[in-house]
């Protein structure tokens, strides 16, 4: 595909009313696929193997991801010190080479690049503002220096620590988009969603959601909750969601990160596409109209968001030249039973079985 | 890593008693990256899109495989036509890109590469022994001239078909192994596993196994009945194993395609690394060597293998630079209850939930 | 057991802060034994079969119920009629011969006898008070005559129908208590079980509390929140319990009606005798002392309510000599493994399979 | 229903082709309703109780029951002297008192009664074959002088043992059933049903089959391999089948004493009505005649198998007068979603849910 020669930002496609789609996880899709540590979360594979980072994002772009996000996640030097930092580069380095590859790949096709900051492990260390937000203008300063197209404050437990995130990101003139990994009930120090919003639009953020952590009904409900708070105060922002890619109907406040299964069995609770589908539907449904992934969406599930929002955007991704719609592929196989399969019918009513008769469906999560 | 200049052949490694890792299930893994097209299951992405393809070749060496399987499977020209051959490629122009690319990322480590060739259309529309015999002959000219260095026929489901395979591949004067899709039950004419074990080595391949249809724990258990065949028959041969990635307890002869999640709805019986140690060591115990997967691998599995059996191999695989064994990495979370999840004990004991209270645990297999 | 020359009355006991031990479900038990057709749950067997009623009864007193409360459920010629009156019976004949057996059995032990009245089908055709009011009254003409102990007004549905009965009830002057069948939603108007209680006892009620409908915990979660609406009002009254017998997790404010497996596949949801013992403790750490139960309630069921309690209340009940405490009767069993389950620790962390592996362990509550 | 002045026997009922009812389970019912202690299993509530005991007859007799088996199991005074004797009563007293209450029932409608005896501890301690024979002919003697109908040696493990209670039995002259608890597996000695089969008649059972242990589907196949052993050596004898009311599909030889769940968390587990009808058909199509139940069922599961077999027999039993067929009682319901399940349909097609999602749905069995 041609290099676009400039592209709509994305204020401007989201104020034209358009679907803008996400990309989905990075730092849990590499882990299996060999390049991240689960644990540490780290992203000095942006240094070590970019060849492995870059092809990850164009799946993304080929499943229909209107932004890259930049592989920075967790990614500054403070952080990469108390993970013992085992691949000795800078958070600099990170920053800057995660900036090429997204650029690079944004370049193959119709996707904007996002530069990425999250939590901060000082915020709840010692609640220092002048520190957090030295680790974010530290970040953000490779993201101008290497002109992102917006900025994104994601993955943050506190509204408060994502308000000092966003005053810093502001201060680039670039759009910014803040989204929370918080619950129905609330951020970590329990403050509701609909006033969570309204603090990062005042803040400054003109995009609000949240990321990561609970499922896609759960996060659909959160973002409703903000969007009622924004309408009660009378302000103005678009929504966007990026949930797990996992069913956690279980989960508390906390997310999944309480659940026993996390980080190395989560397997069983993997959504299929058409999970997806319904999320992408859902999602729509509630105003929200930046919608993506993170941990767990592999590319076909971001394929999958792009499929069902395609009659509203008119056109299927690229990576569609490889899928059949409701698995009418299967409409031609030699076993009849198969063929049965080539409907929207039978994937929409079937209830997966996991294979295993010893495991619940539920766990009990931490505290 | 360099390229190493002479390796020891696949023949040379297991007569000595070393494990060989197998790769993982390439179709599948790029259908959910977006490059094959499940229903046909057709590899003309090692044309066009040969970067997607090397990635994951570069992930299952990283993560521990000695082999590399060309990505060649169903790629007959007579399998293309039946699926509408939408790439407009050539059979021969498939497996030549597939070797190319096998063999760059073999170069990287201490890996092989194997030509793979897979059971036909033609077989159960006539049983045309002649018919059968030119396809695997086109393909395995392909491999001949691509210098591959052994050759693998995989993914048969009659013994029969599969001895015709092998007769053609052993006069290519290189190492032959030879797998069939097959449960404890036998073929599906009912041939059963020690019979067919026989017939392929007399056939002449030197390894004989399974592969694909059915998990792990069921394919031990079909590759422990081969191996009483070629006991009883005083026939000796090398035994190799790539089951699925999923858990299918409750498949029949026809293995997971008779299973009503097939081929969209699998992932709830997605295999974790616990499980994957759990199969490396029974795979081992009963005597094969050759230890891979199929269908559901991702390159996390396979790591999962190497680590399992680095005590008997004595090393690591590189992807290991970003695993801390048994959830070792976890040790120095800040959150107590995470904290504990670092021990064996911890991934061994537990049954993690689906995340599914509406879905039932087993399915009714089709027939 | 001799019969006690002068009993204790309800009131007397609640308010020496005994325990009281209700007895379990009547109609869904006898539908179980014969007696009682689903779909009506009238209870003509009063009449036609008394020794199967009488020896539930006995079951329950064995098992530790100081309650034996009439079975009079739906016992209106109102309801008859509706359902066919297959029994050519009248409510009046029913109502004294259910009196009969109650005191009949209560006198083999420490039991009083309960009348109780229930929700009437006129209330949600036409909310006309007075003909509910006569309703519950011509039953209640039948209590007084027969010189039951006290009164229960139960199985309401709203709060204002209940009211009516309790004003009704009281006119007896005998001792009145009232339980709704509502989860922690409130009435089906809407109305919050704190406001519920506090309009019970203002209505003359001297205990509230809820019965049916949903399972212990959520039960004992109505009752507290009862409890907390008489708190604020400043109004004191006893709490009284009489949950289902099954696990309820899903139920919406219709409670088990609405379940699929309602009600004649409920089996898979049957709670256990350690599931009860642990329900006994939430409730009398409620602060709850009237702790019986409802459908799904067998007489072993009741007995685990008693034993629970028994260091509260200082003996066990008559039906503990043929029962051994958490399985101690295990302990001399010549197979090892069964021996080993003769411990608290075993079924208190036991999860017990549902021998189902194609059925969900949830379900979608109707509407 | 009037007595019957001269009833057709067992064998009589047999030969001309009719379907015998069995009666269920009375350990565990009685168990529940607070009668038997677990872990003995012994029936001295015939001497203690007796109104207990003939409540549960009757409500099998009322259910369809053609046989009233005699609440003797494991009556011998060798086994109430290792279960300490509890009751201070003798094996006579108890095997008297227990005929006494079955003939009562049994002349209240259109039953048999059946003395029945069980295994003998002594058995798998000494193999003494005069002293098991010793322990049966003492209940025998009972049955003789109470002039029982026939005669049913249930619940053996072991087919020799069976076979010598065989022997003793057919010196009475009366009519012989005997049933062991085995799966297809064999007995404990590994014996294959089919051979036990021909033993058992060979020792003298004109009536042969299994009871306990396992669930009906398994149950049957039992059978059937017995039928098959028969058929092969040319012989004679009619069939029947006594399972559990529980689902067990995990079961190995042992049977469901081997399940973590036995004797106090099978609740789960527990069969409904629809499970017991689809048993019922295809225990009558496999060629079984004498059709009950054991461990498990209710009165209304025997209700559910006479409703199934009521086109065969001609009949409904009396108990069917509190019962819709196919729950067609709701078709007048006043809430429409329960209305519509006044179907056979809905009711066969019912995955129903344990309402347990922290539990899984199959257990592994002890060794």
């Amino acid at each position: 595909m041609a290099q676009i020669e400039k592209k709509k930002g994305i204020l401007d496609r989201l104020d034209a009313g358009e679907v803008v789609i996400g990309d989905g996880g990075y730092v849990m899709a590499l882990e299996r696929r060999g390049y991240v540590k689960a644990g540490h979360w780290t992203t000095e594979a942006a240094v070590e193997h970019p060849e492995a980072v870059r092809q990850l994002h164009r799946e993304f772009l080929r499943a229909g991801a209107n932004v890259m996000e930049t592989f920075t996640f967790y990614s500054s030097d403070e952080k990469l010190n108390i993970s013992g930092n085992i691949a000795n580069v800078t958070g600099q380095q990170i920053n800057e080479a995660a900036c090429d590859i997204a650029r690079e790949v944004a370049n193959e096709g119709d996707a904007l690049v996002a530069g990425a900051v999250s939590q901060t492990p000082c915020y709840v260390n010692n609640k220092n503002e002048n520190e957090v937000k030295a680790i974010v203008k530290k970040q953000m300063d490779v993201f101008v220096k290497k002109n992102v197209d917006f900025l994104i404050a994601e993955f943050f437990e506190h509204v408060e620590e994502a308000e000092w995130a966003v005053q810093v990101l502001k201060t680039s003139g670039k759009p910014v988009a803040a989204t929370l990994c918080i619950a129905p009930q609330g951020d970590r120090h329990g403050v509701p969603p609909g006033d969570c919003a309204v603090r990062l639009v005042k803040a400054g953020a003109q995009i609000v959601g949240v990321n990561c952590h609970l499922d896609p009904m759960c996060a659909v409900k959160t973002v409703k909750l903000m969007k009622e708070g924004l309408e009660a105060a009378h302000l103005k922002a678009h929504l966007m969601i990026q949930p797990l890619g996992f069913h956690t109907p279980e989960c508390n406040h906390r997310g999944y990160i309480s659940l026993p299964e996390f980080p190395f069995a989560l397997e069983a609770r993997a959504m299929n596409r058409w999970d997806m589908q319904k999320y992408a539907r859902e999602a729509y449904n509630a105003g929200i109209r930046y919608i993506g992934g993170c941990c767990g969406f592999e590319p076909y599930h971001i394929r999958a968001l792009a499929e069902e929002l395609a009659p509203e955007r008119g056109f299927l991704p690229p990576a569609s030249e490889k899928h059949g719609m409701w698995g009418n592929a299967l409409a031609n196989h030699h076993k009849p039973w198969i063929k049965e399969r080539a409907t929207r019918e039978y994937w929409e009513n079937l209830r997966p079985a996991s294979g295993r008769p010893l495991c619940p469906s539920m766990a009990i999560p931490a505290e």
